[in-house]
């Protein structure tokens, strides 16, 4: 047992979310259940010394606005400034030329740490023909560990797509988590929260590719228990909340990652 | 039976939100339940692309600001362009002269296919006197039909008059729904949801009247059936989103329209 | 027993939120389960408008964006015009430079009636050294009660620091409510709703002073029965949104007030 999701609510880190306005209350929700410390800002004349204040930055492109964009990379260098990692989540990223542009301007103005996408996400960061729908996960025919393996290369950082089964890769090694339920995909906000909620862990972690492991191994196991109260996506809301409260280290399971032989 | 819930969860439109900050989580969340896939976007460098794109567009002006009104015009086009849907949710329309003029604006920008409001927010588009307070319905002296029927002749639409008992009319045609539970009045964003709903309900369907008529009444029975559960507002919620899951075509009544004679 | 509860829900005030994109929904459902009636509006073009017409407006800063403090300046002076009361929530006034310089230049701009904020940014705006983290209470060394009368008399307000016991202070007199739940500090926007309701209650009675102690007594004891149904976060909410429902004024125990002797 890693003693990780102790040590996170020891430290109670301060998560410095920029995120949309769809997902904002669930986050901070879910953040403050988990035992961390959530704090939304996106305000240029602020962001920077928010970031720095912060244990990790999250950004979400969900509902982006331009000058957001641009307080987003002023957040992000400061981060890095700061050593603070900064996570990136690219809502919707194949749905709009804006989008697409948005992603690649940040992965180009900072260092991210990891990015959370969805496997459509995923595609469109890697230009892989994909038929994605929205924000949407959508459908297409990927080998999705060889490109989130790629694209942690490219970018240097670490890739969690996740889905009915995770993946987290970091160009060299690569772990699968399974487990939640599929009622987790009938909530809107589930993947913005597990980006904040990586963030939380990287921040108390000092192991990142296990902090992130550990995220998602929670997170399942919330999705998981709370499903077993309720399936149904008004009822199993509140009942994932609490989850997120109840669980402790002893009931998480991480597996231990693969060698990836590359191309 | 009509069939169209069946048809619209298998179609799973994509719902395309531009709207206020109180609901998009609420709406999204009611979406997932639904069977659709909701997409929130409003900066203007990607609305038309997501409203070519969705399959239909929902404008709500809830917490409007002066450059979203603008998005929203270019995204109403695009809409239209792609002969996709616009719904239109004039929230508050009477309450300010900024709201009045935004929905006198939209109206003049774009065809809408359905205005989804309140007694209020009929009486403000249609000049009638009212004693509206904030965004909610107010009290007045008004034959709710008649205005309705009106106001669809001028604008070529769809008008969708929501509360205790539901009206539609095309100008030609009204149709009553009854139903639902007086708890939906004390949640936020019902009308809201109700909108995004019936644009859902119009991307499924072939005839948009019947398509409206259903989305309300789909609502009124997930109301009902869930204010079985609880009928305060805080544990009604919940359960209102898990009827959005749990309802099916043979759980709808939708009653025939009558023909109106004009004035 | 004082009736305001009653009072309030037979006025139903038009509650006026500017407000942040975390708490927006929470805020309004809150407002509604209490017998009050929100609208959120925060557009240069609307606010002074919808300030008059509104029974209190409620600054927030939470998610502050540079033109919204504009905004929140005519929207203050149009409510002093009008005769409204403005209640002032200094979310994480101390986090950064940006909302430091908000709060004193909202503070400058208009009468507040009210600030209602925790004891970190009780502290930032005082002046006094404290560790905050974000938006947390944090921690510190401070006699709150002091500095909570020190700031009331500087800026001829009352100011209200919430917390595991709440101090309620006008300069001269003081009063401590006691009761709630731990829980509440583990949902977001528990400060942000008490103070729009506390709005409400300004609005509903004749007294300020006595409808502030009131607000906060409604607010323990909302939370201390929600938390009798479940005291982990995620069904702890619609538990107390309920109690917000239930509540009469038969159940409110309001303290008399403590005189102050000047230091």
């Amino acid at each position: 047992m890693s003693g990780m999701l102790t040590e996170l609510r020891e430290r109670r880190p301060l998560v410095h979310c920029m995120t949309n306005i769809v997902v904002a209350n669930f986050q901070a929700n879910g953040l403050l259940a988990l035992g961390a410390s959530p704090v939304m800002a996106d305000a240029p004349e602020e962001v920077e010394e928010m970031a720095s204040a912060a244990s990790c930055t999250v950004l979400n492109i969900g509902t982006l606005r331009l000058g957001t964009l641009e307080a987003m990379e002023m957040a992000g260098r400061a981060a890095n400034g700061a050593g603070k990692p900064v996570v990136l989540d690219p809502v919707g990223a194949g749905a709009t030329r804006f989008r697409r542009e948005a992603v690649s301007r940040l992965l180009g103005a900072m260092e991210i740490m990891l990015i959370r996408c969805n496997a459509g996400e995923l595609a469109a960061i890697a230009g892989v023909d994909w038929q994605a729908s929205g924000v949407d996960a959508g459908q297409g025919e990927m080998d999705v560990e060889a490109v989130a393996a790629q694209v942690a290369r490219k970018h240097g950082c670490l890739v969690a797509v996740t889905g009915q089964t995770d993946v987290l890769a970091d160009g060299e090694r690569t772990v699968r988590i399974s487990g939640g339920h599929p009622v987790m995909s009938r909530i809107t906000g589930a993947g913005c929260l597990l980006s904040a909620v990586c963030g939380a862990f990287l921040a108390a972690g000092n192991d990142p590719f296990r902090a992130v492991a550990t995220a998602l191994a929670f997170y399942k196991a919330a999705g998981g228990r709370a499903a077993e109260k309720s399936s149904l996506p008004g009822s199993f809301l509140p009942a994932f909340i609490d989850q997120m409260a109840l669980l402790e280290d002893k009931d998480l399971t991480v597996p231990e990652p693969e060698k990836e032989v590359r191309a």
